[in-house]
């Protein structure tokens, strides 16, 4: 009766998984990326360490995964129009579309349940150059995709200048937010987000 | 004699301080934030733990001020070309005057000697909100407000839009070598320096 049993199984270490991943995400506020240990995260989340030890190879693994479905959770939350899992909007307005994604950038980064777990793995970062990479390649080169799509797109209609490297380009956008967060230099606000908006588009420049 | 005797003592203190923030800089480099000591400082410093406790109120404002007097010295040798202590140069042109101090931002970020300290002090600012307001108001709103000058005098020559509030404006060109930097998505090179000036000023959208 294997295949009546192997639904259960699989919801079983479903259920397993989500409840690792929010060990890990909740210890790891606490207590910072390098007091996390395996042996911490089974406790909390009722498991056998060897059940983490069997699925994953690595904390930073678990953390990396809990991170990824964090992130897949909260983009389900915020819907497609935040630009969650179809990518960035492309209503044919560029100002309004990199607005309505920053401005749920600055939601997810202001969101508590986020904040302590997701300063905690890029402060690791900071200072790990592994670690650092791997949550590039990851968790962020993935989303910068997203801007470097759209904005291609944008140069396509002619609306982005032809000279601008979409790579680039995303920098100015994306990098204020990381800034004032990271940082903490001052509120980060959908009215911040409006401004870089701006500000990156039409260029600092005075014209007649 | 005391007229005679305090430069002696004088220079000599000054020695005893030029010590202890080599040693705070080059221990928080090697163990991180955390892990440095009043202790190891004063070990390696070749002074009494008591000297430390004597001059500074924590550990924190040890390394606070070891930054200062080493951002401090690379000004100095940096010269006033890059805008080290005279400010943000103010020729005229605002994009080359930008580029300038941009790639001399670029140089003291690559900066080997820099990179580990300034590495384990912004990850500590990014899980410990107190020290990283320090950091804020201590040394980096200092080095903002030179941009804020330089941008306001652009704005009043009408070189800067008028509507561009200059304490936003500045970090479209800051922010994305920070970004880079910390987060070491790609290399971050006098190119890139100049590639943000051009893109920041000119503006991504695509012009008639």
């Amino acid at each position: 009766m294997a295949s009546t049993k192997e639904p259960d199984s699989s919801r079983r270490s479903d259920r397993s998984r989500r409840a690792i991943h929010d060990a890990a995400l909740a210890l790891v506020g606490e207590r910072g990326y390098r007091r996390t240990t395996i042996e911490a995260i089974a406790a909390r989340a009722g498991v056998g360490k060897q059940t983490i030890y069997r699925w994953w190879p690595s904390k930073a693994a678990v953390l990396m995964e809990a991170f990824l479905d964090l992130a897949a959770r909260s983009a389900e939350e915020a819907g497609p129009q935040a630009g969650g899992e179809h990518g960035i909007p492309d209503t044919g307005d560029l100002a309004a579309d990199l607005k309505r994604v920053l401005r749920a950038t600055v939601d997810e980064l202001n969101d508590p349940a986020l904040e302590g777990p997701t300063r905690a793995l890029t402060a690791e970062g900071v200072v790990d150059a592994k670690l650092g990479a791997e949550f590039v390649e990851k968790l962020l080169d993935p989303q910068l995709a997203l801007y470097v799509t759209r904005l291609r797109a944008a140069q396509e209609a002619g609306q982005l200048r032809a000279d601008a490297d979409p790579r680039i380009a995303l920098e100015l956008l994306v990098a204020p937010l990381t800034h004032r967060w990271l940082l903490r230099t001052l509120p980060l606000t959908h009215a911040y987000a409006d401004a870089i908006v701006d500000l990156a588009l039409g260029g600092l420049t005075s014209r007649p």
